[in-house]
């Protein structure tokens, strides 16, 4: 008898990952574990989520000559965290995972309590990564998890870019991978049960002072009710398709600001006219980004300005933008400085 | 003193249309009529929004040299529905609205119920169109409908098509023009109550039975809840840039699929898997309707069998997809036929 559907499930998410891993390093990057087998570390809350992620990857990576470490953050934002993180410990190595630990780190407050969670986690995991040499750090997000990121991006307004969610590999060299971004969270927390692994639930997660625990508990079921079962695989499908839509046109764009700059670096605006208003918005964008403002203030009300200096032109003056960049347009160009 | 800000409003917006309107269609486009001012009708349902534009077009049109009429379309679908259509007819004639007819129309099945009430009316606001000459139909669609719209293709999970809601002009040379799509649903009532005119709200409209009713009353709520009271105007503006993004990416493919294509019509693998996947996926889309694929029958999942063609190439035999089309792949070509 093979295992339980819900550990078939997770395993083979992992193995396809893996597998991935073992073709772009087949031996350690760690240069005193040269030609050793690749470490392949696990993201660990202790929720369910993770939990079922490291019993995957402790099943996979032995039978795939892949070393598999763990590793928990601890966020040290509530009473008794460090015991929570020493309990994450010795679950993770309980199940065979070497090396594993537990990194405290100091979580600010810029962009607000969830941002300056999630900064802090990654800095720290990315330093572990380092110093251990490891081809790729594993994270629990499910589908569930992306259809979540996907409506707090619509709330944005900002475009496709904000719906495309979270990226089955990002950071730096593609590190994190997501295996179970294609699995439900109910997937998850079944493959913790059949297989009797404590899990643990983050109190945040329900805490409706989080915008994403609102998502979670109150938004997606509504939606669900109003819209059919299918929303949060139409959400996370959505992410898809608006990540691959966002790379096209930001390709796009990139051919497009090489062909619209003259000699002098200044953007021709007769051409910038030719291209459809998606691209030309990414070319400007891009362009006032390069000339030094700074991405986190740019909106899209500043960009519609600019493009009213090609679209609606009635002898405006200077468009002046976040970080002291200055747009006018001089002579059929537009001429983008910083004061 | 002026006319209240909500009244103030939707004549600006109403304004706007019409000058667009005046520029397009200086005079009547109907044979009978040549040389006359052109003509522009509001379809009225006798609620907030129609009533509160068919107010706004009265008052604008004359100051413009346009002429303007009304037309209420009569589903058939409640007891006593031609009393109201009466009702509605009235109430434009006493706005000196002028021609003014009740149209009524059979609902077919197709689609379900909301579907098939859309296209009866889309047909019988066509003919109106057509046998008066008209140079536009004003549609009363405000930001809350545009944000529901974004909503409900979001359940579909199908991209950003479905994510780009209703545009500003549609239909045949842009006949339908939407002037309310940046005004909200309040703005209307309002300018209504002010101007003291009567309104009828359509029972459907808060019918839990109805997808749309459920997404206005249930779903919008909470999500303003969860996520804050800027959802709606973030949903139309992604409504908007998805619109463009589309664009741009479907000129991109149609400009692709003739290069891709061989001597013979056939597509050539290579050059597709040069294509970024969001444009291979269109053209490919593209050239699987144009070999007589219908579109309403063609989903995402014929188009990633079809691209594992080109990306995941191990010798599979031709997909055959909706209309009796298949594709296979022969000598780097992709051959799409009809059986």
């Amino acid at each position: 008898m093979g295992p339980h559907p819900a550990v078939a499930a997770i395993r083979l998410a992992v193995r396809r990952v893996l597998h991935d891993v073992l073709t772009l390093a087949p031996t350690s990057s760690s240069p005193q574990g040269a030609g050793e087998p690749p470490l392949v570390l696990v993201a660990c809350s202790g929720g369910a989520d993770s939990m079922a992620l490291a019993s995957a990857l402790a099943f996979e990576a032995p039978r795939l000559g892949v070393r598999a470490g763990g590793v928990t953050v601890d966020h040290g934002l509530q009473q008794g965290s460090d015991l929570r993180a020493a309990e994450v410990v010795s679950r993770l190595t309980a199940l065979d995972l070497d090396p594993v630990e537990a990194v405290r780190v100091d979580v600010g407050r810029e962009g607000g309590p969830e941002a300056a969670a999630r900064d802090a986690r990654y800095a720290a995991l990315d330093a572990v990564a380092e110093r251990h040499g490891a081809a790729a750090i594993l994270l629990g997000h499910t589908r569930d998890d992306q259809a979540e990121t996907v409506l707090l991006g619509l709330a944005r307004g900002s475009g496709i870019r904000s719906l495309s969610g979270m990226a089955t590999a990002s950071g730096v060299g593609g590190r994190y991978r997501r295996p179970f971004l294609g699995l439900d969270r109910q997937t998850a927390r079944k493959a913790c049960m059949v297989q009797s692994l404590p899990v643990w639930d983050d109190p945040h997660n329900v805490d409706p002072a989080y915008t994403r625990s609102r998502v979670r508990h109150e938004a997606l079921p509504v939606l669900e009710k109003a819209l059919g079962k299918g929303v949060v695989e139409a959400l996370a499908r959505t992410a898809q398709l608006s990540r691959d839509d966002a790379d096209a046109l930001d390709s796009w764009a990139a051919a497009a600001e090489s062909s619209v700059r003259d000699d002098s670096g200044d953007l021709e605006v007769a051409k910038l006219y030719a291209l459809p208003p998606a691209v030309r918005r990414r070319v400007l964008r891009r362009a006032v980004i390069a000339a030094g403002s700074p991405p986190g203030s740019l909106f899209a009300r500043h960009l519609e300005e600019v493009d009213r200096l090609i679209t609606g032109w009635r002898g405006q003056g200077a468009i002046n933008l976040p970080g002291r960049v200055a747009v006018r347009r001089q002579g059929g160009r537009l001429v983008i400085r910083q004061g």
